[in-house]
């Protein structure tokens, strides 16, 4: 038993004083807002949220943080330098990678990473002695930064409506067909910390077919499903040229929507489309800092959380590793898409930030008896928050906080970061020696 | 005679290593690149560059951060909340208030602001013993925080097209006419760390034959003059229906554009207006996170640069104090509107953030032989910017690093910030006690 004491916390929607927060193992055993601290407790000073979850992670996209903006690069000037780049890793290379990426999200206090997973074999693509190595290489780096993982296990089948095969540096990321993908997932089990998901890429790469074999998977194992979503106005045309169909309607009519799955991005949707996501009330993962690095738009928040679409969001590219910044920017860019103001209160943008994008993940967290006690604090007193009162506290954590205010993220009970600073791994050393190590393999 | 090693520092428009700068009393007599590093010299590690200008600035707005976005407020609430808060300043109050925002910024690598000034006079309109009794608070609070001012007296003398006297909250900002609104800017005097400058507040709330005066005030004096210009459709609007031209028409006309003014915001503009902004090489200041907080909507930075206006960068309402984040997001945005990449780079975008902002202000900052030793040194090992190389150092800083990286402020050859801290100042506990202060008073 352990005992956390809260100067403020975030409790059933309002911020509460002198919040006890006791633990059993790894999991919250009462929350008692007003109490007295006890003499052991561990005190957390600012705002004290569950932590944040990250429904959208490419882990190795961060070695293209500020690598991409010279010259007029477009979204395929992007792509290929991504390819490039996944051209150049290997499990243990993506280990180094990843557990650097992910333990910079710890220290950003994120308690739980969705990883979009589709690199899954050598560079050929022929499988590694362990078909799940790549895989396994992430399990591994979460573990190792002590986050939870949800590894999205993608399928990704075809180059594209008009090419059936995987050439170049897209063949590692494809399986020979969606039964060989289904095996392989079916092989990587679960463990404490991770849980298990599936990933269509896109309609692009994944034919309708293979669409409902991903989606039934999933729905037998009770999985989360996720699936990149009319990201741009390229993919929505290419779709309905080849399909007669939208993006979404081409996955409602594979089964893939519904509860448990997230279309991520989401940005370009017809009334029609908004219907179907919001009447199945599959999930809108939005990643603002990346769909503004990849210029793909400002897509309808409101208008999908108002059709039944729970919100939530991820870093996506991590151009940016900061989950504050991905929530206030669904209002912000809301603002200057409308010129108006007032789409999202605060406390909706951090619970898509928080507990709406664990439930994507198959994490129970939430700062409530029963719940794993995953949770962070965010400093009110910085030169970014200072004014903060308790009744603004949930605004300043969300519009004038960044992830340099996380002082303390506790998951599963024990603390990880303490002070700003993650107690087990250098994170920015490793962030740089992992990057040369790849700048070095691509040379 | 003092000296500072750079590990890496902008210079010439390229990134230059073990850089020797030697300054003499308040400015530099020498940059050497490929220098051994003086015994005595001061190190800066990370890329230095010159001193972030903020060119637009309402200090007291700080206080308004994050606490504006309960319900559906829209601009005209947000306004009201903010004449408020205008409401409850005297000198002294101002005074703590503005030297906390202002040492906020210098931690954030601003050497050098431009503070739009317009709330002159008491609650009731009427002058203070000393007329500009709030001008000399603000003076006080920047020699305090140790960065430089530019003091942009505003004339303000009306309500509206159809509301010409000022009435309520409005009254303490207006003088009685644009010849005592001259008067009492002539009355305050330069100083060392100090620049005079004129602001019309806006079409709307100067008349154009005072625009004139104001226009012809700073230009017999060689001052800076800027000036809100198209932040709003709505404002738009009401001077075409008024005077049945553009603001930017109405400016010209008054000869108010040219080479020492600056249009702050110029969101929505004409064909025309590009072309008479660029023609008159006026810049153009723009305030992305306070147009992202207001709704204002994007707007045309390539177009500006295009047609021959400066681009530099304010903070504005303070939503955010970061001039980093600023510079990309005029990048970032621009994406968001248009669906596509690379209208800026980061050379660009760094230049606007510093020296083009400088210009504006009345300050010759930049990293050469005889100007004023302003200079940053941004962290390129944080969380945020590892993987930085010397070939990205530019693109990090711009696109990846957060006023957080900002370890090292120089003003006029001397430290002010170490380490990311104000070396007098505690600036997060005189932002929080100046905000309460505030709120007591407004109760």
């Amino acid at each position: 038993m352990s005992a956390l004491h809260a100067e403020l916390a975030w409790v059933g929607g309002a911020v509460r004083r002198d919040v006890r927060i006791d633990c059993q193992g790894e999991r919250i055993a009462s929350v008692r807002p007003d109490a007295a601290p006890a003499a052991h407790a561990r005190r957390l000073t600012g705002l004290v949220v569950p932590g944040l979850a990250n429904a959208h992670s490419h882990a190795f996209h961060r070695a293209l943080r500020a690598r991409t903006h010279q010259g007029a690069g477009d979204f395929w000037a992007w792509r290929e330098a991504m390819y490039a780049l996944a051209d150049a890793l290997d499990p243990e290379r993506y280990r180094r990678l990843a557990r650097a990426v992910y333990a910079e999200m710890a220290q950003a206090g994120i308690t739980a990473v969705a990883e979009f997973h589709y690199v899954h074999h050598d560079p050929r693509g022929r499988a590694y002695a362990d078909p799940n190595a790549m895989g396994e290489a992430l399990v591994a780096a979460a573990a190792e930064a002590g986050v939870r993982l949800t590894l999205l296990d993608g399928c990704y089948l075809r180059g594209g409506f008009d090419e059936p095969r995987l050439e170049g540096p897209q063949r590692r990321f494809g399986d020979a067909d969606v039964d060989a993908w289904a095996a392989r997932a079916e092989a990587l089990g679960e463990r404490p910390g991770l849980r298990r998901g599936a990933a269509i890429h896109s309609v692009r790469a994944v034919p309708p077919q293979a669409q409902e074999t991903v989606a039934a998977w999933a729905q037998a194992r009770g999985l989360p499903l996720h699936v990149h979503v009319s990201e741009q106005p390229a993919e929505n045309a290419a779709c309905h040229a080849a399909l007669g169909r939208t993006p979404t309607q081409v996955l409602a009519e594979a089964g893939a929507l519904g509860p448990r799955t997230t279309a991520v991005h989401a940005t370009h949707l017809t009334q029609g489309d908004l219907a179907l996501l919001g009447g199945t009330t599959t999930a809108a993962c939005l990643c603002p800092t990346t769909e503004r690095e990849l210029a793909d738009g400002i897509g309808p928040a409101s208008d999908l959380a108002a059709a039944g679409s729970p919100l939530c969001v991820g870093s996506d590219s991590h151009a940016v590793i900061d989950l504050l910044e991905e929530a206030r920017a669904i209002e912000l860019d809301e603002r200057l898409a409308t010129l108006a103001r007032g789409h999202h209160a605060p406390e909706a943008l951090l619970a898509a930030a928080t507990t709406q994008g664990h439930t994507r993940l198959g994490w129970d967290v939430a700062l409530e008896e029963g719940a794993l006690a995953d949770l962070i604090a965010i400093d009110l007193a910085s030169p970014r928050t200072a004014g903060a009162t308790a009744e603004t506290a949930v605004a300043h954590a969300v519009f004038a906080a960044t992830a340099s205010d996380v002082t303390d993220v506790i998951v599963g009970g024990r603390p990880l970061v303490t002070e700003g600073r993650h107690r087990t791994l250098d994170v920015a050393g490793e962030l740089a020696a992992a990057q040369a190590e790849l700048r070095d393999a691509t040379r």
